[in-house]
C-alpha cells in the first residue's frame, strides 16, 4: 500500500534480491547464527517462559516490562527471513512463540505479561515509565511483518485485537484519553498496521498519540497524581537528568511535536517518534509534521550526529547532549539509536525525494549500526564509542536486550532500504549487488545491480525487460562522491542531478547496461571546530566506510599516533578479514617516563598507521581504538 | 606548640611578614573587599540571622545545614587579619558573630541551628549526610584562630564546650560510639584544639573518629537502620554515584583509612581527611598513618592531579575520577579541593621534611586556588575548569558557599605556609618577599626575603641578627627549576640538595646576603599519554605559574590555535594587569563552512598566541579559554 503523500514507495522484500559479497554473508550470519542465538537467549532468559503467565510473587524470574518487545523483534526478524526463503525450523519456532503470545492475551485483547501477573489491575497507569505501549508497538510490527512474510494471520489477529483495545482506552471517554507513551514506538507500528489492514482508525490513533504529546495539561503529571506514586523508575531518571524540564525533553514531551526544533533526550525514543511523524506526514499530507521533521533533522545532522551515524553523546540519558558535544571515547551512540536513524532517514527520503536523507541512512548503516554486531553474529554492542582504552568488548546479551533483535530485524529487512518507486520509475538509494523487480508500463522490469560496493564505487546496472520501456532511473549520488562518470552501453553520457540523484529519463531497450562510477577515494574528514572532543583530529573515510585504528594493528599505541598531513591514504585489501584497510604514514610518540606531567618532549618515531573499517573493530580481542586520529595542523 | 613527631614546625603568623608585589595586594583585597562582601552575604543570606534561633516551620529562610561553617570560616579569616593588624570594625563584627553563636549554643554545649530549630531532637542521627560535625569542625578552627589572633577566649570557650559534648557523645557509652562524620573536617580541627589547649582528649577524639572510619559493622548503615529513613540527601548522591560501594568511596568510608590506597570520592572530604591523618601522624608518631598518606599522595600526584593543582575530575561527585581521567573543559577542580590540597601538602612537608609536597602546595596555591577568586575579590569560582567555551564566569555567591570564605581564610593565613623551623634552623618553602623571625641559638634572628617572585626566580635573603649564629638554612628548590645558582655575599657557593632543599649549614655573620637564582624559564608541559583529554597538547608554565590562552587576547579563537613546535616562549610584562604573559608563534585554523563534518582542510594562518596566568582568567568578561593548547607533534 503506497502512502498518498509520499514521493516514493519502497519495493517489498520479495521484489528485491541481495546477492553481494558484503551484506549477503552478514545476513546469512543473522539467519544461521544470530536468530538461533537470540532464540536461545529468549528461551533461557525467561522471555518465552513468562508468556505462560505462571509467575507468582516471591518466585525468581519476575517478568520484566520490556520482555514482549524482545520476543516481538525476534519474530519480526525471523519473519523477514521467512519472506525470502523457506526455513521450516524457524517457521515452527515463530509459530510456537505466537502460540505463547496467544495464550498470554486476555479476553479483552490486552497483552502484557508484567501488568497481568506482576502488577495486575494497574494497566495503562504508568505510561511514562512502564514501556507498555512500546511493547505493544513491537508486537504490532511483528504481527504485520509476519503476515506479510507468511500470509498467516495468527499474530496479526492477536495484535489487531490488542490495538483495538488500546484504541478504545485512548479514544474519547477511554481511561487514557489524552494520553501517550513514555517510550515512543507504537505510533510508527500503528501506521504499519493501518497500511497492512486499511483500517483508518489505526492511523487516527497514531495521529492522536502524536498530537497529544507534550500538550497541556501535562498528561504524565496527571497520571502521576492519579497513581499517587512515582513511576516504575522512581526518581532515578529525573535525578540523572537533574531537572524536571530536562526530564520532559528526555521523552520528547517538553513541547507539542510541531513546536519541537531540537533533537533532545533519549535518542531511540526520539528516532521512533520522528519516524512516526514522517510516516504520518506521508499518510496525511500534514505539511506541519514534515516541516517539524525537517527542522529536527537539520538540528541533528548539523550539531549532534557522530561521523559514524551514531546518536547520543550522553550515557546517563542514552541520548543527546548539547550541540557539538560529541565525545569520542566517553560517548554513547546506542546501536538502537543508529537503527532508529536508518528508519527515520528512510521515511524522510521517501517522503521528500531527497537523497541527503539516504546519505545519512548509508552512513549509519555501514558504520554505527553494523558495529553493533560481531563478525560471528552472536555478540553485540549496546553503545558504540568512537574511541576505546581497550576495555570495551561486545556482550552476548544485555539485561535490557533491545539491540540484538533490533539489529537482526534491520539486517533481515535490508531489502526495504535499497530501491523505491515513483510514478516515473525506479530510485536506487543503496548500491548493493542483487536486483529489483517492478511493474512499470505494462510489463515486469528487472534491474540487475553488480558491484563490489562498499569497497569499489563502480556499479553496473542492467535493465532487463521484454520490450522497450519509458522509465526514469534515479541513482543516488553519495555525499562522499568525487564526481560521477556514467556510461550507457559504453557511451559516456551527461546527466542532471536533482535532489541528490542522477536522473536518467529515456526509453530503454532491454539489456541496456549502465556503468556508473561514483568516484570513490579515501579521504580525511574533519569535524566542525566547535566539536572540542576531536579538534585537530581527522577521521578516515572511503566511500561510506569510516575507518578506525586498532591497537592490535598498531603496536598497541593508538592514542600515540599522529598522521602526517600530506601522507597518502593507501587502500589495501586484507585477505584474512576480507575487508579493505587504510594505511597512512605518521609518527608514533613515546614518552620517556611515567610521570603525570613532564617537560620532556615525547620521542616521535615514523610509523605506518593501519586503519580498519569501524564496523569491524573489537573482533580480534580487546584493543585500544580510535576513529579520530591526530593530524598535524596545516601550515606547519 | 610543636608536634612531637613532625620534622618541622611552621612559624606563627606574627613572626612572618608578607611585603611583596604579588600576594600583599591580593591579601589587602581580601581584607578590604572580600571580607566585607562576605559579611554582607552572611548578613543578607540568613546565616547570621539564623543564629538567633527564631526560625519557625512554615516560614521562609529555613536554616541550612551548612550555615555555621560559612560563618565560622569568615570568622577564621577575619581572625588571621586581626592577628597582624588592628581593624576595630572587623573586630567588632567578629565579636557580634561570636555573640550570636554564643546565644545559639544550648545549655549542654550543643551548637547547630538546623538541628535546634528545623529538626529538633534529631541531633547526631544523620552523620553521613547532615554535615553536623563538619560545621562543628569549622567552628573549632575559628575558635582556635580567634584565640590565637586576639587572645580572647570568647569563641574558644564556646567551641570547647561543644567539643566536650561531642567527646561524650562519641566516647565509650555515648550515643554515637563508633561513629564518625560523613564530611571530614572536625578531625583536623580537633588536632588544632588539642594544640591550642593541650587537652589530650581532643586529640584522642580526633584519632577515634579517624580510626573508626570505614570499619565493620558499617556505622552509616546502622545509623540509617536506627533512623528508619534515608539521610538528608535521600538517595540523591547514591543515584549519582550509581553504586553503593562507590558511595562509600564518596566519603572515604569504603575501607579503614590505613588500608586506603587510592584517592577516591569527594575531593574536599578526601583532602580534609588526609590532612587530619598527617596531623595525627605528626602528634602520635603512628607510622601506619604516614605510610597511608604517602600511598594516597603518590596515587593522587601520579594519576589524578590537574596541572593547575586542581582536584576532582567529576562534577557529579565533586570528586576524583579514574586514574588519568582529567578532562579539561568538563572537569571540576573545586576551589575548596585545591585549598584542602594546600593544607594536606603543608602537613606532609612538615611531617616528612620533603620538598616535593611543597612543590605541589605551590602549584595549587598559584593556580587552582587563586583562580577561585576574582581580581577584585568579590566573585568566585566553585569549579575551576582548564578550558571554557566562553560560558563560564565567577559568581558573587553560591547556595553552598563553602569556597568564598575558604579562600579568604587561606589567603589571610598565608604566613603559615612560607617558613618552618626545625632544630637546626629555618626552612624556606615559599618565595614571597617579606621576612621571618625566629629564636635560635639564644638570639632573635630575622631573615629578610626580597624577590619579584613569581615573575622572577631570583631571591635575595638577608640574615639579620645581633651576632654570629650557627644555623642551617634549607631553601626549597622548586620542581620546575632549571638548576640553581647561589652566592653568599657575592661568592658563588656549591650547595648540597637533600629532600628537595638546598642545604646551607654554616656560621652566619649578621648581614650576610644570600642571592639565589632558582633558574626560571618558560617551558612546555605535557601530560602523560594516558591522559586522553589533552593528548597532543601542551601547557605553558613559567616558574610556578601555569598559563592559559583566553579568547579576548586571541581573536576569540582559542580552540583553533596550534603552537609551533620550535617557537620560542617569550615572557612579556603586561602593565595594565601587572601580570607576566607568554607569547608564542603558532597558527590559527579557520574552517570554511558550518557543516558538522567536512573534507575541506581548515585554512591555517600564522598568528601570535598570547597566554596569561591561569589564575587571572575570566577577569575581563566572558571568553573562551584553554590551558592545554595543541602543538604539532615532534618529528613533522
Amino acid at each position: 500500500m503506497s502512502s498518498h503523500h509520499s514521493r516514493r514507495t519502497p519495493l517489498p522484500i520479495p521484489d528485491v534480491t541481495i546477492e553481494d559479497a558484503f551484506w549477503a554473508p552478514h545476513r546469512e550470519t543473522v539467519r544461521t547464527k544470530s536468530l538461533p542465538h537470540q532464540e536461545h537467549q529468549l528461551r533461557t532468559g525467561g522471555q518465552f517462559e513468562a508468556l505462560k503467565l505462571e509467575w507468582k510473587p516471591g518466585v525468581a524470574g519476575e517478568p520484566h516490562i520490556f520482555w514482549e518487545s524482545d520476543v516481538a523483534k525476534w519474530i519480526e526478524a525471523a519473519s523477514y527471513v521467512l519472506a525470502r526463503e523457506e526455513d521450516p525450523d524457524l517457521d515452527a519456532a515463530v509459530d510456537e512463540a505466537i502460540a505463547l503470545l496467544s495464550g498470554a492475551q486476555q479476553d479483552d485483547g490486552y497483552l502484557n505479561v508484567y501488568f497481568t501477573v506482576v502488577k495486575p489491575g494497574q494497566r495503562f497507569t504508568d505510561l511514562r515509565d512502564a514501556h507498555e505501549l512500546y511493547c505493544a508497538g513491537h508486537l504490532i510490527e511483528a504481527g504485520v511483518a509476519h503476515h506479510e512474510a507468511t500470509g498467516k494471520t495468527t499474530l496479526l489477529d492477536i495484535v489487531r485485537r490488542y490495538a483495538d483495545l488500546i484504541d478504545r482506552e485512548f479514544g474519547p471517554g477511554g481511561s487514557c484519553e489524552g494520553g501517550y507513551d513514555g517510550h515512543e514506538e507504537i505510533e510508527l507500528a500503528l501506521v504499519k498496521l493501518y497500511r497492512a489492514t486499511g483500517e483508518r482508525r489505526y492511523l487516527d490513533l497514531a495521529l492522536r498519540l502524536v498530537d497529544n504529546r507534550g500538550t497541556q495539561p501535562y498528561y504524565f503529571d496527571a497520571e502521576c497524581e492519579r497513581r499517587g506514586t512515582e513511576g516504575y523508575f522512581g526518581t532515578f531518571l529525573q535525578d540523572r537528568v537533574r531537572r524536571v524540564d530536562w526530564f520532559r525533553q528526555y521523552n520528547q514531551t517538553h513541547l507539542p511535536v510541531r513546536e519541537q526544533t531540537e533533537t533532545v533526550g533519549h535518542a531511540v525514543r526520539a528516532m521512533y517518534l520522528y519516524t512516526a511523524m514522517a510516516d504520518l506526514a506521508a499518510e496525511t499530507g500534514d505539511a506541519t509534521l514534515t516541516a517539524a521533521c525537517e527542522r529536527l533533522w537539520d538540528d541533528m545532522v548539523g550539531t549532534k550526529l557522530y561521523v559514524t551515524g551514531g546518536l547520543g553523546a550522553l550515557h546517563e540519558i542514552e541520548g543527546f547532549g548539547p550541540a557539538y558535544h560529541l565525545p569520542d571515547r566517553d560517548g554513547y551512540a546506542e546501536t538502537c539509536a543508529a537503527i532508529g536513524l536508518v528508519m527515520w532517514a528512510q521515511r524522510m527520503t521517501l517522503l521528500t525525494g531527497e537523497a541527503k536523507y539516504a546519505d545519512v541512512l548509508e552512513r549509519a548503516l555501514y558504520n554505527g549500526v553494523l558495529s553493533g554486531i560481531s563478525a560471528d553474529g552472536t555478540r553485540y554492542f549496546y553503545g558504540n564509542p568512537l574511541a576505546s582504552d581497550g576495555s570495551v568488548e561486545r556482550s552476548e546479551w544485555f539485561g535490557c536486550a533491545c539491540c540484538p533483535p533490533n539489529l537482526a530485524r534491520l539486517l533481515a529487512s535490508l531489502e526495504h532500504y535499497i530501491y523505491a518507486t515513483d510514478p516515473t520509475g525506479l530510485v536506487v538509494n543503496l548500491y548493493i549487488a542483487g536486483s529489483a523487480r517492478l511493474e512499470h508500463g505494462g510489463q515486469t522490469i528487472r534491474l540487475a545491480q553488480a558491484t563490489d560496493y562498499p569497497w569499489d564505487g563502480r556499479v553496473r546496472l542492467t535493465l532487463e525487460a521484454d520490450h522497450d520501456t519509458d522509465l526514469t532511473l534515479k541513482l543516488r549520488l553519495p555525499d562522499w562522491s568525487d564526481g560521477p562518470t556514467l556510461t550507457i552501453d559504453g557511451t559516456e553520457v551527461d546527466t542532471t542531478i536533482e535532489d541528490g540523484y542522477l536522473h536518467l529519463a529515456r526509453t530503454w531497450a532491454p539489456g541496456t547496461v549502465i556503468d556508473l562510477d561514483l568516484g570513490m577515494s579515501p579521504k580525511r574528514v574533519r569535524a566542525n571546530q566547535k566539536v572540542a572532543a576531536v579538534l585537530g583530529k581527522v577521521a578516515l573515510q572511503n566511500g561510506p566506510i569510516i575507518y578506525c585504528a586498532e591497537g592490535i594493528d598498531n603496536a598497541g599505541a593508538v592514542p600515540a599516533l599522529t598522521i602526517r598531513p600530506d601522507a597518502e591514504l593507501r587502500i589495501e585489501h586484507d585477505s584474512s578479514s576480507n575487508l579493505d584497510t587504510v594505511t597512512v604514514e605518521g609518527v608514533c610518540e613515546r614518552q620517556s617516563g611515567d610521570a603525570l606531567y613532564s617537560t620532556d618532549a615525547p620521542k616521535a618515531e615514523p610509523t605506518s598507521i593501519r586503519a580498519v573499517p569501524y564496523f569491524s573493530w573489537a573482533n580480534r580481542g580487546k584493543s585500544t581504538m580510535a576513529v579520530w586520529l591526530r593530524e598535524t595542523a596545516a601550515g606547519h
